[in-house]
């Protein structure tokens, strides 16, 4: 391409500092360097997870920054050294990154790779410890590796998964977050079985996800739990076959869902990133057996308690990042289930945009309506 | 026997209120009904599950009653239904039944039966939902539905495990409780694999009966953490390579432990009963992949908490009771090892008394030296 090795000005949404509307600007993407990839971004949806470090309460939250990390697009150009890409390949941005070499990869117990950890956490790149953007000279930091909010992104090779290129970039750009969270999370990290009754707690995306896991692992009941009711039907195309509000109930919503289960469920799954929520999934669980997977991410400095008896009587507590699955490895398998209708992507849409219309975009993420929000960035 | 189907007058430590010295008693033990063992007890050590309930912090003790629950003896006579044992027979009694019929038994996952819980927690039997001691017309509850510190006891049948009549009862008797629990916990609940790192806080009877596990289990590292150093010499005969002294730092221990592996244990296991050190046992483990069992029991009312950002990344917290053996089934198993000498148990006795010097043996249980005491319950 007649951009290779030259500084691209395109478009991008930058967060100059913590909940101040995001601003289109012109902005100056650098050439990868070594060992990486350089990315048009054709759609990028918006996760919560955006919505958090924009908000100011993310610590690590490093500003001026281009956020998103739920998208795909299209190689554009290569570093040295980058031989599983190649200009032209369509691809998903990875913020969790697989290197196959560091011992997190070689363990083949865990996906959390921790190759580029140190810079992606930094918001900069590994090869300089710098940022490839800028705009008029300042220097804008990078999030999660991957910072799609941008007509064209740098990452780290170990950062790109390559898929088949008929996929519809406008819909498998979910397959980037939300959708594997929670599928992995029942597929990887619980390991369902058939026949297992099942509770979700936050009807979301990802907790959508986990019913429509649940189902195909063949969950006998999965149970939607939300202060929402208006989701309930919604939910039932996602596989949730009873839904409890909380609000409805004077008892602990723990207490209610053991009272309904005969002694518990046997996995849960907290979809929403509260602790208080974290707490009744583990509580809910059957004694003896019972599994409870953290999958939403608390706010900063919270902590999770419970009492040690919940434990020592059998029941178990995990969490899951990205599902556990291996992006480089997994995220073309699961584009691929989707091509052949075995995993539902498209019904997660609920709304399409542009980039210039992001801020629009972030404001109906707090709609009980919407699920993900798609924007097209060349629009 | 002369003494079937009669009651029988013997001697039993009682504890009539918490935390005032036990006192031994001439006791009238009712003979056993339908479903129930009367079992004459040759030796019982002490655990401190029955100093913390005779403390009186335990807020579902009942006073007064007959504590003690690690025991070994003879079945004297049985009630009416009762086929798996026989007057004569070699036991263990168990606080942990196995029925093999109800939910729990039937679901394979887990060693807590619940069939007679409801009545061995209110300290009668499940028969009559009442006590079989009494001293002088005055009822006296059971314990753990084991209550082994009577020269007679009576439990339920589903409570029994038949030993092999030639294993030496005033050894075998530790199999009822301690060394199950650490051996079980490394080998069942965490299944520690070989090449592990394993970290054990706290080196009581249990601590290194979970280091025997591991040694077992082909750990590469085994690092003991306990308060006292002189405890160390002795915890090396159970397969500890390497000692770590809280005090000896100034960090949080699980910084220390995370320093010096390289990024944490494979496995943990708190064997104390120390919400904090629950903690620091979960948040010592890799990143990934690293689980911590709770073993130890917590004072009530108490709570363990971290960020679930620790699970979030990989960690697993867990729990163990009886080290999820099923107890009927498996303590002769466990007998049986002992008599090929695969696993230790006279090397936990440090110190033997009489039924008459109870007292004192409680008072021994403090000393670090103490790991177990076996009464010898007719000298």
């Amino acid at each position: 391409m007649a951009t290779r090795g030259q500084v691209i000005t395109c478009k991008a949404a930058v967060a100059w500092e913590p909940n101040k509307p995001l601003v289109i600007e012109d902005v100056q993407v650098a050439p990868p360097q070594a060992g990486e990839v350089r990315i048009q971004i054709l759609y990028s949806a918006l996760c919560h997870t955006d919505a958090y470090t924009w908000s100011g309460k993310d610590p690590e939250g490093l500003f001026p920054c281009i956020l998103g990390h739920e998208a795909a697009g299209i190689v554009e150009s290569v570093g040295e050294g980058v031989t599983e890409v190649q200009p032209g390949d369509h691809v998903i941005p990875c913020y969790q990154a697989e290197c196959r070499e560091c011992k997190f990869c070689k363990s083949g117990k865990t996906n959390l790779c921790g190759k580029v950890r140190s810079a992606t956490g930094a918001g900069v790149m590994m090869a300089d410890r710098k940022s490839r953007f800028s705009v008029n000279g300042k220097s804008i930091y990078h999030f999660m590796g991957t910072s799609t909010f941008s007509q064209y992104t740098v990452v780290h090779d170990v950062s790109v998964a390559k898929i088949d290129p008929k996929a519809p970039l406008d819909k498998v750009c979910l397959l980037g977050c939300g959708v594997p969270t929670g599928l992995g999370a029942v597929w990887n990290t619980a390991k369902v079985e058939s026949g297992s009754i099942v509770a979700v707690f936050g009807l979301g995306t990802v907790g959508l996800a986990v019913a429509e896991g649940a189902k195909a692992a063949g969950a006998s009941r999965i149970i939607g739990i939300d202060i929402d009711s208006k989701k309930f039907d919604r939910a039932k195309d996602f596989g949730v076959t009873e839904f409890v509000n909380p609000k409805d109930h004077d008892k602990p919503i723990q207490q209610v869902l053991v009272d309904q289960t005969d002694g518990g469920v046997d996995y849960s799954f907290e979809c929403i990133g509260n602790v208080s929520v974290m707490r009744a999934a583990l509580e809910c669980c059957h004694k003896g057996w019972g599994t409870s997977v953290i999958v939403g991410v608390a706010a900063s400095g919270q902590e999770v308690c419970t009492r040690p008896f919940q434990l020592v009587t059998g029941r178990v507590w995990k969490g899951t990042a990205f599902g556990g699955f291996k992006s480089r490895s997994q995220v073309p398998w699961l584009v691929e289930k989707y091509m052949k209708k075995e995993i539902k992507v498209d019904e997660y849409i609920t709304h399409n945009l542009t980039l210039a219309e992001i801020n629009k975009a972030f404001d109906l993420m707090h709609e009980g309506g919407c699920l993900r929000c798609v924007l097209n960035m060349h629009a």
